[in-house]
């Protein structure tokens, strides 16, 4: 769309104004949203469990306060409804997850709601009554550190969750993913249907605010950015490496280090990484769990068994296809090599989730349009906007500046950069979707 | 010395048919020594505590029942004599250790101390009085695991215990090893002072029986192996990386991955030796422990902290002190590279070993006299051996077949094979005093 076909009613300074009046609503769901531990850091809103729960219960109580209309799915995720002029449109969702981490930070999902929120108050503010409703979206379940299963909410919500996911045992609890939904007011038996709350042919956008998970925008100077995509992964959430343990002196030649071999693995994987950036090609790879046994190791004794949790993610389909047959490859000559037996354990996967052409467009103009310096990111984490881009639905993401990385208590997002997206999105809320 | 400047008196059947004799001698040693922990696999004497106390009490009522004199000095160590003709000439010991690493075999150690007593005994049959004092030493605390020091034991015996050793706690209990050693009866203020009880010049020899703890006997079908050489060592027993928790999404720019830094330097190491074992230089690295913080770590965080313990042991001094250097240069540009910071903590070092030559002589010269297939062998692993050879006293060793490995439960020595190495050193000392 070029600026003459578009039907601006609205200038940038009273969005921008009614987005300042608006600011204390952010200011007050960020600060009820917190939940904390007793002699633990950071946050905990355990996906399904209290701490998420309570962020529901935080947002569904101010959009009850402002007039919006309420629902939940069998997911117990949570719809915050301004109708639009035309009920039968499609229809926009803003929207990100609600859990947190455990000794996570306060913003990594609940700013994108908070966002939706804050951009609604200002609407109303400004007296529009959008053309098709606009729904802001608490999503359950996007860390999927819990279940070690991605994008929960989102897919129940989609239809798309696989029945055996909710056969997933938490990993603090070891209860079951449809017991842990259940206790939340959901029904895990219509999400094992395949029952979906959202049919993707009657959604015209799913938008999603979010903080950087890294400080490029903090480099760059820059408040926010536009996402241009988000990666797809591959996971092996507990790997496996039999070996057998020996003696501290146990000559080369008969030694099967399990830790030599999962070591061998990981700067394999590394030299990959590199080669890909130095050819400016997008990609990461994290062992997060990568140990021997407690129980059995120590100064003296070969390690004959070794545990590891193994993420791989990349912005191409097919690179990241061709990332694991490499990666399996290498495998099987550590194995030769080494005299020891992988076992990769169950497999995950998340595909790539390209951003909508035409809603990166609207957010440049709408940054030119309110003078905020943002440039495209792609963003080098998953994201429930993966989601909905996997079903078809057109996407956007915006990235809201964040110094120290996020999944951990020292997040670092500040009020007037939050700000500046949430005049994005309304911004484009105003004026785009006519 | 020369076949012809020996007086022997007795002839090798003789020999032979003595240390027959004396079998159930080792057998009863070996049954009475064992220590199990209920609901634990393998062999628990504790380095100075009950079960090690258990062997020494076990040996020392041996040889009460075999008229051997009984001592103990400051250390706990248990001397058990057999007078010579001469009780002021240079005695002879022949000994190892009474402990075992948690979850360990029957064998390693103990094997060097029967072995010991059972020549007496076949030495008592023959009728042999021996020139010299032959005292069979239980040593105590050589599993440096338990204290994270090298030859507790042998060390405190020859004075050369470092003062500040006696404060290192024992990695389970929590407690000093000064206070372990004062429960076993030991005095520490005696060690502090550095009063040694065996005085090296006094000493015509060490002799140390030992399992292999590799299965290179096995491949060449041989029962016993003359050994050449105790490797050096130094070890990092915590070690650590300094890094920083990430979100699994972060650039590879942003990562300070502590376990990506951890496998970049046992990759280094272990190329290293590989290139050495190419060159046919004998030596080994192991990191016993290797691990993410198991309350921290998960799929989706960068580790940002990580230890580890490193031993890494040669034959020759000049080449451990360059691996050191090497190991130090490659953490200098692992931290420069990766963002990390290394903090090896405490480092500990074994001296290399040597071996007698004239010791190994004989060794070889009995072998072939009581038609035992035996060829000289490194040992690949510390032994008590190491610290009487770095006081300079004349060491010799012998390794005896073991098909799967020590410090495990499956040690799988044949009373076969030890009888047969039982038998030289019964030889030597009956052939080799004069």
């Amino acid at each position: 769309m070029s600026d003459s076909e578009i039907q601006v009613a609205i200038s940038s300074d009273q969005i921008r104004a009614s987005v300042a009046d608006s600011r204390a609503v952010a200011a007050s769901l960020f600060e009820q949203v917190v939940v904390k531990l007793e002699g633990k850091e950071g946050i905990f809103r355990d996906t399904y469990g209290p701490g998420e729960s309570h962020g529901h219960r935080v947002v569904a109580e101010h959009a009850r306060q402002a007039g919006l209309e309420i629902a939940t799915d069998a997911a117990a995720n949570t719809y915050m409804t301004l109708p639009g002029r035309d009920r039968s449109a499609r229809r926009v969702i803003i929207g990100s997850h609600l859990d947190s981490v455990p000794n996570g930070g306060n913003f990594d999902g609940a700013a994108g709601v908070v966002a939706g929120l804050t951009s609604l108050a200002a609407l109303k503010k400004l007296g529009v009554t959008p053309p098709c409703d606009i729904t802001v979206m608490g999503v359950r379940a996007e860390e999927s550190v819990w279940f070690q299963v991605s994008y929960i909410g989102s897919r129940s919500a989609l239809g798309v969750l696989p029945p055996e996911a909710l056969d997933s045992p938490r990993i603090d609890t070891g209860r079951r993913l449809s017991d842990h939904i259940a206790d939340c007011g959901g029904d895990p038996e219509r999400l094992r249907k395949g029952e979906a709350a959202l049919d993707r042919m009657q959604l015209r956008a799913f938008v999603e605010l979010h903080i950087e998970q890294a400080p490029t925008l903090v480099e760059r100077g820059q408040p926010i950015a536009i996402g241009t995509g988000i990666p797809g992964n591959f996971r092996y959430p507990n790997a496996r490496v039999h070996g057998r343990y020996g003696h501290v002196g146990t000559p080369r030649r008969y030694r099967q280090d399990a830790a030599m071999a999962a070591s061998d693995l990981a700067m394999f994987l590394d030299r990959l990484w590199a080669a890909h950036e130095d050819r400016g090609i997008p990609m990461a790879v994290t062992f997060g769990r990568f140990h021997t046994d407690a129980a059995a190791h120590g100064l003296t004794t070969v390690p004959g068994e070794f545990e590891f949790s193994l993420d791989v993610r990349a912005y191409d389909a097919e690179i990241l296809g061709r990332l694991e047959d490499e990666m399996l490859g290498a495998i099987a000559r550590i194995e030769r090599g080494r005299n020891v037996r992988f076992s990769l354990g169950q497999r995950a996967s998340a595909p790539v989730g390209p951003m909508d052409a035409d809603i990166i467009d609207d957010f440049n103009r709408g940054a030119a349009a309110l003078a905020i310096p943002a440039r495209t990111l792609h963003s080098p984490a998953s994201h429930d906007a993966a989601a909905f881009a996997a079903a078809g639905v057109p996407v956007g993401m915006i990235f809201v500046r964040n110094r120290n990385g996020s999944h951990n208590p020292a997040e670092a997002m500040e009020l007037d950069d939050f700000m500046e997206g949430t005049a994005l999105i309304t911004w484009w809320l105003a004026n785009c979707l006519n």
